[in-house]
This record gives C-alpha cells, sequence and structure tokens, in this order.
C-alpha cells in the first residue's frame, strides 16, 4: 500500500511530506533521545481530516504519532515505529475567547506564547508555562506546568474541555464550559497526560485569567541550597500568597551570568513572584522579609521595574538552553522528580551527591513550591561511560523519590525515557493503565511504544 | 449459595447483617428515589477485607454497592440489584496528618465533619463541605463539592491519591503524595465521580488547607435574583479572591426564616465569605461594596461576629432540610445544573419560570460563583401529576443547560436520576465510558445500573 497516495484522498496533497527536510524535523525532541525517522509527515487542517486520517490509519494498522512542537524531552513524539507524523501546527486558531467566564478555545497547534500574545488586548493571560515553546495540545499530551504552577495549576488543571479523535476515528468532547461536572467518567484528567496514546486532541477550552494589577518579582541568595529550600518550606507553609517559587543553583547562576551577561551572586538563589493588588503586594513582600529573617540570607532584592523582572524569568526561562549552548557536544538528560515538599531539601543534597558522584557537568533547577526539581546534565551519548553515568543518575534520584512517597515525573511525562520506571512507581495499577489503553487503542497505533508498552 | 456463609468465611459474622433495621437504611438515599434492599449490608474492616469480599463478589456475579453515609440524591447507593450493601463506615481512621505538605490520610468511611473536628488542633481544614454529613469515600464517589468550591476546588481537585480495590479485587494506588505527576494514566481523576462502578475506594490522600487568619460573612439582599446573579458576576470577573458566594431565593430565605427563627429580608439574596489576613479582608471589602454600588442593592451587611457567621451559614446549608422539614408527606427532587456563568442569569429566570409553571413547592439556591445551582422542589411521589411535572421541570432546566454549553450535574452526579441526560450531554464520548467501564469491571458487578448501563 502507498500511505502517500491513500493520503493524498484525505487531505490536500501540499500538506504531505516525505521530504527529508521535514522528515528530519519530526525525528527528534529536545533531548538525548535517538532520531526516528516518520514515514509521512501530515499536516491536518481541521478536525474531520483528523478523523479520516486516524480512520485510515486505524484500518490499515499505521501507527500515528502526533507531533506539536517537539519540545517535549524523553522521546515522546518521536515515531520510533515509523508511520505518519500528524503535525497539528496548522490547526492554531483562536477559536473563542470567554471574557467574562474565564476561558478561550484554542485549536491544538496554537502554542502558549501565540496564545498569551492575543490574550493581551483582552486583559487575560493563560498561566501555564513550560521553559519551551510548546502547543497546547502537546502541553496537555504531557500535563505540562510551570513556574505559575505553584499559584494556577498543572495543564490538567485548567483544561475545561478537550476535543479527541479517537483510535476509531470517533470525535468526542471530555468536558464541557462548565467549571465543574459531576457528569460521567471525567474524561478529560485521562487525556490530560496520554502523550498522544489514547487519541488527537484537536481543540481545547482553557481557563485563563485576568492579568494581575502588579507583579512583584524577588531574588533572596543564600549560603546553601538547604536553607534555601527550608525557607521555600516555611513560606509555603505560612500560607503566602507566592505566583512563582524557582529554586536556581549556583552553577546554574553562573550560567545564567556568562549567558544572559548578568552579575547576581553565583549561590543558591530563589526567584519569587508575588502578584495581584499593590496594596496586597506590599503587605506580602513585608511578611515575606519577615519570615526570611530567620534564615542565612546573603542577598534579598525585590525588583519592581518590569524590564528587570523579565530579565530574571527569560534568564530562569533560559537556563537549559544556557546549559546546552555550553556544552556543544553533548546533549541534554533532565530528570523531574517530585515529591512532598517536607522532603525536598533531602531529595536535593542526595541529588547533588548523585550528581558529585556521576562526574557529569549538571545543574539542578526547580519548580521548587511544587516540589518539583530537574538535574540538567549534560553528556556525551556516544560516549558509553557518560550514557552509564547519566542513567545511573537518573536511576538514582528516582529511586529515591519513589521511597519519598514521590514521582518520576512531576511534569515532563513518560515518553520512552521513564517507562521503566512505571511499574515500579504504580505497580498493579500499570496493569490498569495498560487494560484502559487497550480498550480504547485495541489495535495499538496510536504513538506505539510511549507510556505504556 | 448462602452469601452470609460465604462472607462469614472472609468476615466476622458480627459485621454482616441482614437484620430489618440495618438493611432498611440501606435501601434508600436522601431523596425521592424508590427504596431497594440490598441482600446482606457487610462492615469492612479493612482493605484486605474488602478485596476479599469483592474478589468473591465477582467469583459469583453477586452485585457490590458501596455505601458511604447514603446523602447521595440520585438512588446513587441503592442497590437495585440487590446483592452486598458495602458499608465503609467503619473504615474512619485518620491515619495520617502531614503538616508541612498540606495533607491528610483518611479511610473512606470518615465523614466531613469528623476529618475537620480532628484537624482544628492542627490549624487545619478540609475544604469540601456539602450540606450533609458525608463519607469521604462518598465524596470522591459522586465527585462532591460546596461552597468553598470557588475558591478550593472540587472533591477531585483535592485528591491526591487513593488506594482504590478493583472489582477483581486487586488493590491499587491511583496517585502519590507528590502535589502534581505526570506519570502514567491519571487513574485518580477517573476514579472520582465513577460512583462506586469502576471499584471501591478504601482510603484517600487529601490536601487541606491553613485555616485563615479571619473571615468576613457579608450578606447583600437585591430587589430581584437577576440583579444579584449579574452582581455576582461583576464581582467573580474583578478577580476578587472570594471563599464563599451563594445564592437563596426569596422563598428560600423564608424558609429559613420560619425554621432558623432568623430575620433575614424575603428577597434575593446573596451569602458571601471571604477569608485570609485580617487587612487583606478589609481591603476586599472595601473592593466589593464600591463594585456593588451600580446595584440596587436593598441592604449589605457584613458579619465579624463568629457566632452570627455561623448561624448564617447554617442556615444556609441546612435550607432542604428546612424544605423537607416544610412539606412532611412530600418528598425531595433536587437539580443540580452547571453553565458558564455568562449563562448563569438566563437560566435561572428561565428556571424560575419552570417552577412556576409547574406548581411545585420550590426554591432555588445555588453555589452561583461557578455557575451551579439547585431547585429543590418538594413533590407526592404517589401523585402522578406531581411527579409528571417534578420530571418535566427536571427536563427543562437539563435541556436548557445542555443547550447552553453546561451540564445536568455540577456536583451531585448521575446515579439513576440523571441516567437518562448522559447521552444527550456527552455523545459519543458516553460509548466511550462505556468502554472503560466495561474494559475495568468486565462482569458488570460494581453497582450495576448506576452511571453507565
Ligand atoms: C528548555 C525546555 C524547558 C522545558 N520546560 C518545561 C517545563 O517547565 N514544564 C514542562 O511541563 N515541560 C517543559 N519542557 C518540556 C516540553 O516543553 C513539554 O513537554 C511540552 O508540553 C511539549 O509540548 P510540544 O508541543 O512540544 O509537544 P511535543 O513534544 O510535540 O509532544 C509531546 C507529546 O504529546 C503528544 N501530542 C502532541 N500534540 C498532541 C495532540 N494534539 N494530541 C494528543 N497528543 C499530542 C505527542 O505525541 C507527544 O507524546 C521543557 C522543554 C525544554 C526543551
Ligand atoms: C441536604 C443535602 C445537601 C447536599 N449538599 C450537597 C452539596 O452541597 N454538594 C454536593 O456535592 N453534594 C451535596 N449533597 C449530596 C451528598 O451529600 C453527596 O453526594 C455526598 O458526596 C454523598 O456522600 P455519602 O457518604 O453520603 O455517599 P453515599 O450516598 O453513601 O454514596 C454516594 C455514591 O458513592 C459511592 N460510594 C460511597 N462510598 C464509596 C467508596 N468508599 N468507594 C467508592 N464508591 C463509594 C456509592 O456507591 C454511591 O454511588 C447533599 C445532600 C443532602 C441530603
Amino acid at each position: 500500500m502507498d500511505i502517500v497516495k491513500e493520503l493524498s484522498k484525505i487531505v490536500n496533497p501540499g500538506r504531505i511530506s516525505t521530504a527529508a527536510a521535514v522528515i528530519s524535523q519530526h525525528n527528534h525532541d529536545a533531548s538525548y533521545h535517538p532520531e526516528a525517522d516518520p514515514d509521512v509527515v501530515v499536516f491536518p487542517e481541521n478536525t474531520e481530516e483528523v478523523s479520516a486520517i486516524v480512520a485510515f490509519a486505524s484500518e490499515h494498522g499505521v501507527p500515528v504519532t502526533p507531533f506539536g512542537k517537539g519540545s517535549s524531552l524523553e522521546g515522546h513524539a518521536i515515531p520510533y515505529e515509523g508511520g505518519i507524523s500528524l503535525d497539528l501546527g496548522l490547526m492554531n486558531d483562536l477559536k473563542a475567547v470567554g471574557d467574562r467566564d474565564g476561558y478561550v478555545v484554542v485549536g491544538a497547534g496554537l502554542t502558549q506564547f501565540q496564545l498569551n500574545d492575543a490574550l493581551k488586548k483582552h486583559g487575560l493571560f493563560f498561566s501555564v508555562d513550560p521553559g519551551a515553546e510548546a502547543t497546547l495540545g502537546g502541553m496537555a499530551g504531557t500535563n505540562a506546568s510551570g513556574s505559575y504552577t505553584v499559584k494556577y495549576g498543572t495543564m490538567r488543571d485548567n483544561i475545561l474541555d478537550m476535543e479527541v479523535v479517537l483510535p476509531n476515528g470517533e470525535i468526542i468532547h471530555t468536558g464541557s464550559k462548565a467549571v465543574k461536572s459531576s457528569s460521567g467518567l471525567h474524561l478529560s484528567g485521562i487525556f490530560a497526560g496520554s502523550e498522544g496514546t489514547l487519541g488527537i486532541i484537536t481543540e481545547l477550552t482553557l481557563r485563563v485569567y485576568p492579568i494581575p494589577e502588579a507583579t512583584v518579582a524577588a531574588r533572596a541568595v543564600f549560603h546553601d541550597f538547604e536553607e534555601a529550600v527550608t525557607a521555600v518550606v516555611t513560606l509555603r507553609t505560612a500560607g503566602l500568597d507566592l505566583a512563582r517559587i524557582e529554586f536556581v543553583d549556583a552553577d546554574s547562576v553562573t550560567h545564567v551570568n556568562h549567558f544572559a551577561k548578568t552579575a547576581y551572586i553565583e549561590q543558591p538563589t530563589i526567584f519569587f513572584e508575588l502578584n495581584g493588588e499593590v496594596e496586597h503586594l506590599q503587605h506580602q513582600l513585608k511578611r515575606m522579609e519577615e519570615l526570611l529573617k530567620p534564615f542565612e540570607v546573603v542577598e534579598f532584592l525585590a525588583e519592581t521595574d518590569q524590564a528587570a523582572q523579565e530579565r530574571l524569568w527569560d534568564a530562569r526561562h533560559n537556563l537549559a538552553y544556557y546549559y546546552i549552548q555550553g556544552a556543544p557536544t553533548k546533549q541534554m538528560l533532565v530528570t523531574d522528580v517530585c515529591l512532598p515538599i517536607s522532603e525536598l531539601s533531602a531529595a536535593i543534597l542526595h541529588a547533588r551527591r548523585a550528581v558529585d558522584e556521576s562526574g557529569l557537568e549538571a545543574g539542578i533547577v526547580g519548580h521548587v513550591g511544587d516540589g518539583n526539581f530537574h538535574i540538567i546534565a549534560m553528556a556525551d551519548f556516544a560516549d558509553e561511560k557518560e550514557v552509564a553515568a547519566a542513567k545511573l543518575l537518573h536511576e538514582a534520584v528516582v529511586d529515591y523519590a519513589l521511597a519519598h512517597d514521590g514521582t518520576c515525573t512531576g511534569e515532563h511525562g513518560v515518553g520512552v525515557g521513564k517507562k521503566r520506571y512505571q511499574s515500579r512507581e504504580h505497580g498493579t495499577a500499570y496493569d490498569l493503565m495498560r487494560t484502559i489503553k487497550h480498550a480504547i487503542d485495541p489495535h495499538g497505533i496510536m504513538n506505539p511504544g510511549k507510556l505504556i508498552d
């Protein structure tokens, strides 16, 4: 069977490609995972086309891997079994803005940057902000989160409804525009984070929030990261209404200074943001300074200037890219454990030791308000010793997290890279996940080899 | 087969009952739905017993209906196909309090009142507050919410992990103690709201919050409910941080005055709560008064006195009971639609007209901050005309909600009473729910006849 010929009956041939350049844009992600070519890349323009493509694929047992921006970090979007890479990029409309209700309806291929640009004039913003440009469909696929999650929740928390094309080509809605519901089984929850293994998300209805009256960014520098993490726990327990709480270790501050041309003190640092009404912010900032008094804070600095704030957050967001630029011959492995916050300090200490033992160039950063931190490790994946060291490092932090009530992945997801931790983490529940996967995708055509075997 | 004899091999016979009094405690719920006796009621003491009971039931095709407090409103816990009523009441331990992390681990039979009593000394509270004493397992079963949901979310939003016994007797965990995760399929989401049709929840790990420094309750009385609802939309859109926003119509205020011996003005009223730091509250209260200025507010009153606040919230919480007391020969039907808040005013107007046409004694109340409202209608379910009027009324408000981006049930769930709206609301997604149900419970022993056919 000639797939391209068959697909041409469904979509305009101009949107079907086997060109080397297009194939190689769809054969990798943003991490160390090995490349694998799709047989063909298709760019659907609407839900009906997606449905027809999937129905065709299902009938002929052709694997379909949905593709957003390919920014995921565990091989999620790499089509290891070939077949169709389904690029949602053209389905990027902002279809509706529910100003009074606080929702938007978007095509799955719209990115979070595009969405926030378009929302500005409505005085609204979308809160989930992973550190790479990503599509909203891809972000639902991995249940992404970001620096604002500590206040506004994860991707899953912000989904009201999704339009999904099932493996048999049927089109369903997983929710509604009502902000809560007890009707039927909660399909939004299970499709969010399913990494394209249960169906293709074509449209999303997402919560958005009023842009706050004001924001303040603050930076607190500590002698060691244990002090830093303990300080975060103290602020959290005191019920301080923080919008962002980001930990950056000394090595990472050095990278920031080098690449962003900043002059931050090169010691463990917490970047904060408070947002809301001006009066409230002043009050919260004062409480924060008081709560930090018992700690040996090397420097505490609040930035109200908008440009200085943006510089700070850009630096934080670009950190991974600084590591990549700093080690151009190497590739990136990012760990992503998440633990109860009371376990965090010991977990980071353990991670720091594991990094030292690994001998790899690596920094530790994290959305510590949620108990989530990353080791960004650079390794030469052609060098067996470095590969072994990277794998051992990953293994060590995951084992630690699982032994301390945590999860192997707080936000990046499983893909192929964390599949080996799944039965360890979920036990018998992993069998149930397999049962559900098999019931929804009996022929196993949806992103085969990811998340679930 | 003698079920009781077989069950006696699994649990102490003292916790297996066929006594008329026990059977009749387990053959009804809090609504108009007809009674149906279980063959036997079993009171397990631990998860292993639940697992053995379910495995036995599965092997012999015996229906199992989990039972919490039986406070649900759509026949959820009534064992229409007989078999075992599995009462979780003895599994009511508060097993752990994670002070620093903000979680508790509880047995499924603990009630929300018991939990909050026990949490006081920790300075913590659990936020989900349906208007009846209910078990946390039952609340997860229906994905309950309450007056605090507008600020703290639904039951589903507050579940970190559940221990669940599957229909085959296997014991799984649906999550972990990490506050976010992208590992595996999100089972917590799908078990919350599954109404006992997928498995038995035996233990829950739930989020809890610090008791706020201070609270203020406020009452705003309006000439008509359209003004009232529009005012709520205005406050919500302004981003005011309200903890509770409850609408009570004139008829319901009359009931409150009569039974609670209050003297509230008998006009449409919004009950508010603000909570947080004293300074913040004062500021918010001032903003609220300003935002309400354009409206014709008949009375606006803030209560800082604790006793007056409690009286107000007790009155709101007891409303359904006042209607029941007011019509002792009748039974209660409660509708539960939820819509985008921009649709709410027209929806309540439509509901008011439908009530008038029905000729039934009925009031309208609601968690209007979420777009959720109830008609509490009293009808004589032995009188065919009143039954027909009640059904027509329910049908009318559900049709309206579904035509305006809403859901047939914001919090009470489906049970048997809202099954007929399911395919209308979910379309082809209802088939998928059936597929999932069948995959998890192939013999259909778990609470048969509820939620999904
Ligand atoms: C520098 C850097 C920083 C990052 N920081 C964060 C962070 O802070 N938080 C975070 O969560 N992640 C982060 N990530 C990871 C990544 O950005 C997220 O995983 C993101 O959600 C991926 O979106 P995408 O559009 O690139 O999806 P892709 O990578 O294209 O796909 C991701 C997965 O979703 C599936 N998928 C894509 N589109 C759809 C669809 N329409 N329907 C169904 N399935 C679909 C794919 O098949 C794949 O399994 C970071 C990545 C980088 C490179
Ligand atoms: C006056 C009044 C006011 C109410 N107000 C509200 C409100 O504001 N918000 C709201 O959401 N609800 C409200 N309700 C409805 C009711 O309180 C909720 O549905 C509550 O969640 C039911 O809890 P329960 O313990 O009584 O469960 P039950 O009624 O015993 O059971 C409910 C369902 O869950 C299942 N179930 C019970 N325990 C388990 C378990 N351990 N594992 C799996 N499944 C289980 C049952 O089989 C059944 O399907 C109100 C009810 C009344 C009478």
